[in-house]
């Protein structure tokens, strides 16, 4: 084995794309030795000295096949249909034993490309489970991975090591690995992510129509409707990769929403208050055990 | 007239709740003078010692006859079916010229039992759009009211100062007032409160059969889906009243949101990706442009 089997000051990392996700990951990789030397790989020469200008990396350059062909680990940090692309061209540039992590949102076409590697590639598919509605460099932070679950899918052509590596890189950023099948993770993120942004934007397009009869709407609305909406602002092209990805999960996902939807419209219709009080106060009471009852 | 106009340090106002929104709104008016004799009325002896604790009244009682009798302002704070129930019989126990407003959820059915109040009394509807999920005094803040839009809902009979009065007391706590009529009121908050309450609620439960198939799923959820979820926290009282007293309208968004989710499930099931960015890119620029991009 010559790959590097720890992170340490000899570990070279490349990330590629340091939007929000890859320049967070960057900067969390710097908060305390050993540090890796990290090359960060960008499209543009105008972005290449806004990432220089924030010291996010030793190198940053859009020359990516030099940059991947230095590195023990590579970090594909963009959007997943992109990456993915980048998945199916990547493997000749890489040298023997890189680890190959990506940062999609939805892993089972990821994975899949991931497979058509060339063999001396080491890959794991990886998810990080936090983010925000804002994206690029400018938003990025070093704590944005502290405490987040960290999805990793291994492949089973993935050495024991690699995976081994890529939960040390993941404990490095603060976040918990967890383990789950490609289908599996894409089914539980169209649970709590994918269909809460379907949900958000269709809320923001039923007020629009209210709007349209009396704008005072949007005065009345308060931090109970920003906050039930707020992932409608999310990056549009990177929620499109995810729901282009994702599609079944989703849909499926939708179908068995519009149908609890449905029931408690029911319980509302029949003016069933005592089967309201026993649904609601059930939901409450879950909601509070998962994420307690104060904002935060 | 013998009533106050204006609000100093001559006027004395009764809160009928010393909760979340009664408790900021007292703190609210002591934050600068002049500042009103203020009397809070209460359930209990726990609670009145509680509130004495906290100094946010001159007098705390349990009484409710006694302070409504003293006072030249009387706001009902309490959950809306219970504010009704008081309306329907603190009439005769305020004195001439009292202006009597209410900050409950809904408001027509508020309005229209204030219509039945005798001719002495001068209502006028209320509603902060301002809160937490959380209830209780322990949580209130002198700021809550900051910024808010509150709506106000005089009824036909009601005096111009006596509407003055209100539009006053408004701008004491920092909020900006919004005349609205009552049912117009509750078409409004049904969209932008009482809904997303619903869509919070029914997406805790989709969640929640999903983790009967693997709890992780808890694990894998986000700020996303906190912040989405939110909402499905709120005090289950609170929201029982509003959903009961204003069923029609939130009946009447439930259907419309339903047939928007629909047609969005529609956009995806077909791949339609021009018409889907279409879509969700209006819906992000809608809630940036209302609401900003930043979480705050």
């Amino acid at each position: 084995m010559k790959s590097a089997k720890h992170l340490d000051a000899h570990t070279t990392i490349t990330i590629i794309g340091l939007g929000l996700m890859g320049g967070s990951l960057a900067m969390a990789l710097r908060r305390r030795p050993p540090i890796p030397r990290l090359i960060g790989v960008v499209r543009s020469q105008d972005q290449i000295e806004d990432a220089q200008q924030r010291r996010v990396a030793d190198h940053i350059t859009t020359d990516w096949k030099d940059a991947v062909r230095a590195a023990d680990i590579v970090i594909l940090a963009t959007p997943v249909r992109t990456l993915i692309r980048q998945i199916h061209t990547i493997g000749p540039y890489l040298k023997e034993h890189t680890l190959l992590l990506d940062l999609g949102s939805t892993k089972t076409q990821v994975c899949a490309a991931m497979e058509k590697l060339p063999p001396h590639v080491q890959p794991v598919g990886g998810h990080p489970m936090c983010g925000k509605e804002v994206s690029g460099l400018a938003h990025a932070e070093p704590d944005l991975y502290e405490g987040a679950t960290f999805v990793l899918c291994p492949l089973k052509r993935t050495a024991d090591w690699a995976l081994d590596l890529a939960h040390h890189l993941v404990h490095r950023i603060g976040a918990h690995p967890l383990l789950l099948e490609p289908e599996h993770h894409d089914r539980l993120v169209a649970t709590i992510s994918h269909l809460p942004y379907l949900l958000a934007a269709a809320l923001v397009g039923t007020t629009h129509h209210i709007a349209q009869q009396d704008p005072r709407v949007w005065r009345v609305a308060a931090s109970g409707f920003r906050d039930t909406s707020r992932v409608a602002s999310s990056d549009l092209n990177m929620m499109l990769d995810i729901l282009m990805t994702n599609r079944d999960a989703v849909l499926d996902m939708v179908d068995r929403y519009l149908a609890e939807l449905g029931e408690l419209r029911t319980l509302l219709e029949r003016g069933d208050e005592g089967a309201l009080r026993f649904y609601l106060a059930n939901i409450k009471n879950l909601r509070d055990a998962h994420f307690g009852k104060r904002r935060t």
